[in-house]
């Protein structure tokens, strides 16, 4: 059977209760933080993705339970050592790890975080087990690059846009394309079908970023989540920031730098004042177009997969979801 | 044929310098502390425990080489987070990576260590793959595990020798356990053979740390390579702090537990103090007497293996060095 966004939510959210419910509780220093981390509230994004595409190959997605586990286990065990990275004090509205316990405890847990990954892997059966470890492998070494470039980035006077795609590409599309085709896979599809969903994740991926950069911008306050214009009061390279300084004209970059560089200002007056640039620069379309672009790539990759219509239905709205968030 | 000690540590280090040339150079932030983590001149003790449980069973070591290098990488993954935590300023004479580089660098590039372990056993071929990623797996929560004990311990008023015990077995011996166990099944050995050299190594890596804690008061300052004394200044709770505390006279613990508390006092007078009351309460002979159980424990496990004599030399030797570095 096909099924819906919200009974594959459903299912996964069960069978993830089960499995916290059967992690150990001693040493509670260790343990504790990664109930506190698993038991979030997160979207589980990343495994709805795994057995949606399991979903378009197979009636049943049970092949694909250890793999969407481990994805989001992965998942959350690198939020947790980016935020110590990051020096971020909340994540979804509650305390970080590092923040509430100590970094040795977020370090530690982490750790131990990563290995359950791997220990849901290892339940796949034989045949597969080789080759969706390899591709997770390939993808976990490439997170790590990604959140590397990142923290890079924020240290380099100039990053163009081609660095900033490939940065996002590493630190947050490879994750989405490998819980695609990982899921595929175990829903028996041939490599060729499995490497078009990769390929549709990893366009996704980009869109879904760009997507979150427009929206620290122009979203919509009461929807968006965050505070808009988080990105410009941290001076953050974003696809929106890159483009602004790559097409302003000099008197325009002379005041996006002054706005960079001033320490002592009121926040809504540099939001205000940046945000017009932009307008002014047109970065706002620019990057709609850019989104939309990957967008088209990733439903093109998808058409290409031989299943019924039927099959695609869920990966299809997932995607124009993603990308319509401000609507 | 039988491999000697020599040719399989330089088997070894040939396998692992050719794969360090193969790394990835870039993005510099996260491979080159990499290239210096695993460029150390460590003992590669563990990875030639597995190369040689594997030649017990098998006359060709190659099928255990992949294994070896994620038994190696993975050791240097958690000296990397552990000297985090621990603030540890150097390793092998060396400034720590946190130190040299940053604490983020060495998350980062520790985590992407981790991943690289798995590559490595990704390369086992199917039949033995799932096998030995379950016990490669519960190894390493053992040994996250053991570290958060450890930790646990510096901030605990009383310790007792089994809780000591516990936390080492998995801290240090889990890890040793498994390259053993790892190594005999990829050399073919049966379940039963290979459980017997996972409680060879376990047994092994217990008297290894007790010797380890016995050297740092009673070893020989030319060859032991730390400072004598170091564990005693620290008040770091060794087997024979805690046996020590647990057989004193009231007046013998009143003496340590002033030199527990002074904060302000001359480093050779303490170690003086402190070893001359281990040398009344006796707790030299019974740490002495535990290494001896444990090397007992382990060289009765290797009995029960029906292999050829000559077959266990090599295993028998490292076991007889390991305990007897005092000599």
């Amino acid at each position: 059977m096909q099924y819906s966004i919200a009974q594959l939510q459903e299912m996964f959210s069960a069978e993830l209760q089960k499995h916290i419910g059967h992690l150990p509780t001693q040493p509670e220093g260790l343990y504790e933080p990664i109930h506190y981390t698993l038991g979030n509230s997160g979207k589980r994004i990343r495994p709805v993705f795994v057995l949606a595409a399991c979903n378009m190959f197979s009636s049943s997605v049970k092949p694909a339970i250890p793999a969407a586990l481990a994805i989001e286990v992965f998942h959350n065990f690198t939020l947790l050592h980016d935020d110590i990275m990051d020096k971020a004090p909340l994540r979804r509205n509650k305390p970080t790890v590092h923040v509430k316990w100590s970094e040795n405890t977020a370090i530690l847990s982490g750790d131990v975080m990563s290995i359950f990954a791997y220990q849901y892997l290892t339940e796949i059966a034989d045949p597969l087990l080789g080759k969706i470890l390899r591709i997770f492998n390939k993808m976990a070494v490439e997170v790590c690059e990604g959140q590397q470039l990142d923290m890079n980035f924020e240290k380099m006077p100039d990053v163009s846009a081609d660095e900033y795609l490939n940065m996002i590409r590493l630190k947050t599309s490879v994750l989405i394309a490998a819980s695609m085709e990982i899921g595929a896979l175990l829903g028996n599809a041939s490599p060729d079908q499995a490497q078009r969903l990769y390929h549709f994740g990893l366009n996704l991926g980009l869109a879904f970023q760009l997507e979150d950069d427009l929206l620290d911008v122009y979203g919509n306050p009461e929807t968006f989540g965050k505070t808009i214009g988080g990105d410009i009061l941290a001076n953050k390279k974003t696809y929106l920031l890159i483009k602004a300084l790559e097409l302003a004209s000099s008197e325009q970059r002379k005041e996006l730098n002054y706005w960079l560089e001033a320490t002592d200002f009121d926040a809504k007056t540099k939001i205000k004042a940046v945000t017009e640039l932009y307008n002014l620069i047109g970065v706002k379309e620019i990057a709609q177009e850019k989104i939309l672009w990957f967008h088209k790539e990733s439903m093109h990759q998808l058409e290409l997969i031989s299943v019924p219509d039927s099959h695609k239905s869920v990966l299809k709205t997932i995607a124009n979801k993603l990308i319509a968030r401000e609507k």
